[in-house]
């Protein structure tokens, strides 16, 4: 509870505007929240998780699952604090994000392990991800995707109602994956596909899924766990995705069920528990990472215990376990 | 988050006063918790399911698990608001119930695939079930009842302190499957039991499994789902009530743990994940169900996040979905 | 608690879609609320408005204040529940408000007392009042506006931060009268001057008071409460505005303290007190009011006790019975 | 925090089933809330006000307002637990409180200063006022009552919606003094009046007030605060009640505004502060108190700082001190 | 909701300040929490589980899992009310908490089926557990521990900050099993480990565990619940412990994940659920168990709903059930 | 919502450890709150001041009621972060607090207006203002006080319950400012006082005044404001203290009402509105301030809307307008 508050008690630096500040792995905050359906809130995201950090240091950072210390590893880990974006216009925010995340991405690492550094963002609404995709793209060309979701996320923007039909509109954090898809970010190899993991809401229909399947990507619903278990997610993960293709790991809160996360925008009753979900995450660490976000935690619909944003940062302190493991 | 609070944005008729008003499926709320025994406030369990089903739509409605959109296929579902309930006198509002049941259970429905519309009723406490039986009896004799609770809920009024004595005490959230058992209202051949899911509180002693037994009730109990899993409480479920008889599903929303729904009246520690209840609707969903009810949702002790609610929420789409299949 | 929340268990119509159905006045919702500064979520303002109004009836609707039921009087009060609007696209969203209250404005009012039916809109951020504005000017002529409020909304777009500068952001909730003043909306004569009631909040500096009175503004601070007391703020205000010309006014609950309306979005500590604010709405019961708006509500922000809504419905009630009156 | 929680860590007997138990002033819970018209939940208010006054001790006790530590004084203080009561008839309850009060009330005294001991009931909703007055009236006559309350609570209970109609429902908590008026509890003569003061809420019309009239009721209306300040206020009420006849002095915790005391059942916003209502209450101590409640606390509505049970903890401390002195 | 809030209604006694006062199984309270390392609050923990026990009643009390009602069987059960403990002085604190746990545990029992009654401490902090150990320790020597958490709380206190360096900073909630080591509390042959269930927090390293293993702990985390079940764990449990020797059982509440225990001070994602940890505790019922805590309990950080205190509650009358069986 | 949290976003040096860091006014922060009697969880109040300042910035940091923008005026003000502190021994704690206080106070200020730099300390609880008089006294010799509270804090040790009798039981929350006089930090000559302002707690007895008068204080009650007004508080205080004697200004949150500070250790309802506590500290601007606390923030205990923490981060922005000015 003591010491500003950096996520881990990490150092902070305001990278965006210190050219010079290098880094093996960035945490970035973007608190942009109005590219959302339902509740928005997730602005305070990054507040939220950098608070519920607070116990997270270098000095008790072994991680017993890992079997790594990732803030007392080879990596220089810095908070880079917030993204600056505007909260009234979303093409503008876009560009912002945009710029900010191929700024940030391209920069030097500290350590020759890496040839890029690595970014987790902190979220923020799910439209982030298109922003931080652009500028992976940039670095690595089109990747693949592992999407931890109780939604698709590749949703046509044709699917919205209809009077959501300006141009800015058709970037939401319901369609950001679709986007992403068109404009060439993702594999698009059969061979290659991305995944969603954790699904489970309601549909336009089964034409959703034609949508999904036309930009190659695996589906996993929450369901699944029940029948085979985090082993089998994790099988599938792998199986899908492989060890050696660059990665980008995507992880909405509300993949957790409500009662783990209710402070999220469009909470799915019916989803995971926070040990299934660290459990694969464990699981998955084989995964070749480039870039990574946690997204849709919105602070003021959790409880005044902050299960919400300790279940995320948590989700980041297993990211960066396995990024530097 | 738009829009009259309607059931899914439903369409909305004061079906009570308004006879003319035909449905296949209605949704009624019955804001009535006087009839229980320790936290109040189910009286605005309507008003809060109502609210956590703002993001179900026709137009993103299917459901992948059942393969329908029960708002787009054959049913005419409406909100039929609320019955209006005495909230000071138990004995006039339960004749106030039993009245608007056999009022609007008598309609004749819309679609020629019914006989008789169906009634899902959104509680207020768990006493509604009583006139909601009786009404369903009217139509089609004694039915056979799958009821998840943590409860029994067939308590003998003889259980109660001492100076629960009076005549109207009688009637309460715990004793209503008791009196519904006197009056005739559910099956008593031993060969078509009702079912008991979810059971997991204290009772008075092994007395009150006789009382339950006499009433022929199967008990399922909450820690049966760590033995044999979904699938095998689907089985039990099926094994009992079989596909043909005529069955009113009741779900007592403390059938979950307190995690995934504190916003009830009488939580009890140890319950199922809103993941295991879908599960098992879902399972289930071959029964002839005839009416159901989802009660007890006090939302003065959910979170701000509305996890409860919206567990209930979820509850009524699935039993819409299995209806309209 | 009985019924499906509409404003004072009033009528609902869609009239928006509904051409044929008329009014005296409308209680109309604008959930939109993404040109806010800071905390989002008022576009949940208008549900929680009506499910705080809910003791509000005409069987017990005498205002002692008032002396009138405003609810059983000559007018015809509808709720016309929401304006559809877009939450992702604030260009589009502007479009969207300023086509409905032009619609719903110029409708023929039922009652002959009236030339045109006044609109009370439950909002929502304050950027509303600028197509509410559009639409009173087109049937009045630019009026003079009467603006509860810890903030100016009187803020060049120039006086935002530097990455706010695209033509979108400059329409905000800071902004919006501003705008109204650049594009004729409002009285611009000197003796004819529109007022702020209840300002705080910190500026950029006294350059912020210049830009104000260019557009004609009369400013009373929180704090001349204390001095003159609600009589003196009703004579600075009627002083100004006087009992003929056609006034719009616009309540931001913000100019509650924090203690009476927690639930907003920009809080300012050492506001008014709720009493207050409704003892000064009575004593300017004069004025000639042809449309008002209730806005700043976010409801994730207030106490499960509800006050913010509460009085935010109280302050509708006390507008009501001034225009019935 | 320390120790099992009765009122300010007083001695704790079952005085009810303990005939030998003697005190002067007995501390009395009524858990009872089934007589109310909106939200309940006041059954809990005992509870919750015994854990508000854990800062409440006799060895710091002194109250500087009265000059007097009410706890280490002549006078014996009880904490004589709850009232048993039935919460699912009204009926039952009414006799049952009826009952409990008589017993508690007609106990002899430990001081030889009182002739009867004192009962100051920790409610529970505000219709206890009835059978508390029933046990007054039996050892004083007919008394005066100072009635601080949002609402008239004089309610004929023809008032109510058509549905409510049963003989049971006559009995609320809106109606009680009607009633106590009915049976003859409050004095009737002109020339000695019974007071309301805090008074804001709907009416019916002002044939309400003709039934306030009838039954020989001063009313002080909230906003005559304002206009008077509290010294105003005690005037009246002094004026009204003098300082020989044996007043009733109930507190319905609903006369502060939500700000204050969010945790009731049919808040109102603009009341009084609570340092206005401890003033008004310090002015009145010549008045001759015989018996005293403070109701309508419903906790789940308050915040987690308990803000309702601490104003009401210090108005039971006030009262206490004013009995005493 | 009825009656003063001792738990479960039993009947309260004093008992430390007298001494006649006989029990079989004393509940007894220490709101003590100044040995925390994170957030406060767990002195409020023995007032939030005595309310959270009200719906546990000896008439109401038989526990199906175990079958038995242990408030109505051979055991005479108190609530022995709280430990006076100074909250500004740990040192003192502890002497204070070792004095009346040494008082208590060394009364005589009332049944013969007991050589010492036992006690069942409602925490406070984990700290407790040392002083309740040493009175353990005075009447059985050395005994075996089963401690349920999220964490090892054997740290030595020199894995504490730097500025944590005073002698009496060596006392805290993680340490104090390695002090209760240090001073031969515990076994200490390896054929007679303790065990620690539910572990998966961060540790300083590896080291953690040597010192671990140098007190004789073996370790069950909360990831293994997963691999082996319920039924897996209560093996390891039963083989590591036996039915002979006398073992402490100690429940930190954290060992269930944050969203079934947000309530408490150093939430830790992924833990068991609350029926996991129920049905764990019932496999273990053939512990010889002698003197047991739940602890950590810090209702400030739970929901309105109660949902931390309640499983407490039943967390303690699991363990009564195995007591008394 | 945007960037790493410090105070109104001023730059932040951890100073403590920086000694070339120098600063005209620093914020700094005390996270301790084992001193308390009561609720814990001021530790967190450093961190909820700075998340509830987000709003001041400093190109919109203009104070219309000072008519001053301190952030954009000759000052250099920093965020020094917090002061390392032990929370498990006051006593060490007490050392910790005075040594950081002494080093932070005796840097050279960075502008020739000052001699020495000022410090705002965020608490924690009250008794950080020991150490922070110490370090004061170091620099200008004994000072006058003006306390700002509910309580005296002036209490005598031995006030205290006699389980409170070790020696470092003697330093706590309610006995810091009897401890600072005893070690002559205060001034004690009687024509030149400290000041209490908004008193209104229980005490042990007139004989506290004794104590109280012992140490040369003069008391304002809260309920003074209501006989004399905002101004006549100001002018008692400044009639005590002048302009020319260096000032320490303590404001402990709890001087609020509870429905304006809900979130804080020791709530008294009857407090002072944040608008009388501005206007007032408006009113004192002339004091000659060398340095400052705002105290007792619990935010665990306030609302979602943070209404505690915007109070004390607005009274932090009127104390450095006044410092400023
Ligand atoms: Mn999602
Ligand atoms: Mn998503
Ligand atoms: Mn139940
Ligand atoms: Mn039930
Ligand atoms: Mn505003
Ligand atoms: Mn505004
Ligand atoms: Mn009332
Ligand atoms: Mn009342
Ligand atoms: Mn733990
Ligand atoms: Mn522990
Ligand atoms: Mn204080
Ligand atoms: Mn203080």
């Amino acid at each position: 509870f003591s010491g500003i508050s950096t996520f881990a008690h990490l150092e902070y630096h305001k990278c965006l505007t210190t050219p010079s500040e290098l880094y093996d792995i960035a945490i970035i905050g973007a608190p942009f929240d109005t590219a959302v359906s339902y509740r928005p809130g997730a602005r305070f995201g990054p507040r939220a998780i950098r608070a519920a950090s607070a116990r997270q240091t270098s000095f008790r950072g072994y991680n017993p699952r890992a079997n790594i210390n990732p803030y007392a590893d080879w990596a220089k880990i810095l908070d880079c604090g917030d993204i600056p974006v505007v909260p009234v216009d979303n093409g503008a925010a876009l560009k912002q994000m945009t710029a900010a995340f191929a700024e940030l991405g391209a920069r030097t690492p500290v350590s020759p392990l890496l040839s890029k550094p690595k970014l987790i963002t902190l979220g923020g609404d799910h439209s982030l991800s298109l922003p931080a995709l652009r500028a992976v793209r940039d670095l690595y060309g089109p990747v693949r995707v592992l999407h931890f979701d109780a939604h698709l996320d590749t949703w046509h923007p044709a699917k919205y109602p209809s009077y959501w039909s300006s141009e800015q509109s058709r970037f939401t954090h319901g369609s950001m994956f679709w986007l992403a898809g068109e404009e060439g970010l993702l594999s698009n190899a059969s061979s290659a596909p991305n995944v969603h993991a954790g699904l489970r809401t309601r549909l336009s229909g089964t034409e959703d899924w034609d949508d999904d399947d036309a930009q190659n990507w695996v589906r996993i619903s929450a369901d699944d766990m029940d029948d085979v278990g985090t082993k089998g997610i994790v099988e599938q993960i792998m199986g899908a995705l492989g060890t050696e293709d660059p990665v980008y790991l995507s992880v909405d809160i509300d993949v957790l069920d409500p009662a783990f996360a209710p402070g999220t925008g469009t909470p799915e009753p019916g989803g995971w528990t926070t040990r299934e979900l660290i459990r694969v995450l464990r699981g998955v660490e084989g995964l070749n990472v480039v870039g990574a976000d946690v997204v849709e935690v919105a602070p003021a619909y959790q409880g005044v215990g902050e299960e919400t944003a300790l279940a995320a940062a948590q989700v980041v302190f297993e990211l960066l376990s396995s990024m530097v493991k």
